[in-house]
């Protein structure tokens, strides 16, 4: 399942509406085939793997990152229906689907046909590694990650604007990697103006990559920009599941405000600055309910800074 | 050493302006003495682990945190001829005592009575340790720390005011046993006035152990306070070789301004407030000096919250 969450990882931003899915069938111990949903959400990621193991798919275990769908559509075959003729002995899954046209009509379909089906293995990876889709499923709006760049005191810039550079090249090529991940990209009036920031990706081979721009404003958006009234407008944005804030402070206390934000990417150098601070008033009078909001989920050096990465915990 | 290092912390806030040495004298395998300056500065540690071991220190290894003196007083003899007469046959130290009267010349009389004796083991470890000493001798002034605890975006309050509480217990506690490492705390007079802090030590067991309590302010200071007149005021603080700066933002950014921090104790909750700022106004115009200045030498956690614990860099 650990190498199904990875293959669902190439398709992070390129898959909307469709989930990005990933799938690996074993076969006496060997992989015979790796899928992954496809640019533009065909073909599935069982369809791609069965594809790959041909005949020796009859009898191996499928791994895959979602409930096989149950619905045939004019664009291909309900994958529970291609892993059954194709002799597949053992499912293994690691969530069921939210769309209402599988929900659990895949797995019946696959146990129904004498298959041995496992579900719920690595659930919590899984809901990270489709985040957008099941954010979209359930929420109706695309999933939201703030970008965070600071000093140790919380600073994006000093007094004087410069903020150039607060972290240092390998965090920045993250932020460029993160970049790739996301279907659009969002800033507020202050930063486009301030910084006329170009977001797009800049690491060599992930150059065709870049993501929409979005830009805060109850202005007309420039030229390859798009207009976006304020956070609650984002649930309009069609064909984009996965939006990156990139800033500034008025922007991501905007969505923090409107308490949309879902994943916090905080890259941290280990630098004093003295200067402007990373989030705007949040309108808080105590400071109590500011906690248990927060969990943290991965952390690793980059460089001489630090990146940590924060899911909001919703029960 | 690494042995003698820990009961060098003993003696830390405790000693001044003697340094506060660890010693630990091993003969076959076996602890025989243990010692560490006690309060007030006598006896040394090398005379404490010694009258320990007693008889048994011929022959044995003694490892001490810094070079044993070479210079009798009117409160005991040295340490270096004590050691000597004990018999012990080997000596390992961290560092070389900058103090002129010894300065070389204990780790000679050492061993021109033909006792082995190596000397920096384990030195970065043990400057830490011997932190206050060892900045009064090079700097004519106190080892400064400070302390920050903040939310993720660097706030220590809200625009309101409220800061109970950003961090959990075990950071607060935690910064309870801090206050007890150092011989006086010292505040701005926002925080005076916001707070009336106490800045006692509320831990079972070391309620005695809480420091002066110094507030930076032109003004008169208020009873059972000092008044310090700014950063600059404390080379003149007898004393006080090791300082805690607690707050608030301003008084942060005076010493920071002056360079006059060596360590920074990051306390960081996983909560993101929008409020006041940590560190004042820096003056910096661009960003590029504030790199370089500051290294991670250790972090944990504390209950939900990390702990970072940075250390100036200089060269």
């Amino acid at each position: 399942m650990a190498a199904a969450l990875v293959l669902a990882a190439r398709g992070r931003g390129l898959s909307a509406p469709n989930p990005n899915v990933g799938c690996v069938i074993v076969r006496q111990g060997r992989v015979i085939g790796r899928g992954w949903t496809q640019p533009g959400g065909r073909p599935h990621a069982e369809a791609m793997a069965l594809d790959q193991a041909g005949a020796a798919a009859a009898g191996a275990t499928l791994y895959t990152t979602l409930e096989p769908c149950a619905h045939r559509s004019a664009r291909g075959p309900a994958c529970s229906d291609l892993l059954v003729a194709a002799g597949i002995a053992r499912v293994v899954t690691a969530l069921r689907d939210p769309d209402p046209r599988t929900d659990g009509e895949g797995h019946a379909r696959i146990a129904a046909a004498g298959i041995a089906v496992t579900n719920d293995v690595m659930p919590d990876e899984a809901r990270r590694a489709m985040a957008g889709f099941l954010t979209r499923r359930a929420a109706g709006r695309p999933h939201v990650t703030l970008k965070l760049a600071t000093s140790l005191d919380g600073c994006i810039a000093l007094h004087s604007g410069a903020s150039k550079w607060i972290t240092g090249p390998a965090a920045r090529a993250h932020g460029h990697l993160e970049r790739a991940r996301h279907e659009a990209i969002l800033v507020g009036r202050a930063t486009y103006d301030a910084d006329a920031p170009r977001l797009d990706v800049r690491l060599a081979g992930l150059e065709g990559r870049s993501p929409r721009r979005l830009l805060m404003t109850r202005m007309d958006a420039p030229e390859g920009w798009e207009a976006v009234r304020g956070p609650a407008a984002i649930r309009e944005i069609e064909g984009v599941d996965h939006l990156l804030v990139e800033g500034g402070a008025q922007t991501a206390a905007a969505f923090l405000r409107d308490d949309l934000v879902d994943r916090l990417l905080l890259y941290r150098a280990p630098i004093l600055l003295g200067g402007r601070q990373a989030v705007g008033d949040l309108f808080l009078n105590i400071v109590d309910p500011a906690h248990g909001r927060w969990r943290l989920i991965d952390q690793r050096p980059l460089g001489s800074d630090r990146l940590e990465v924060y899911e909001r915990a919703r029960s």
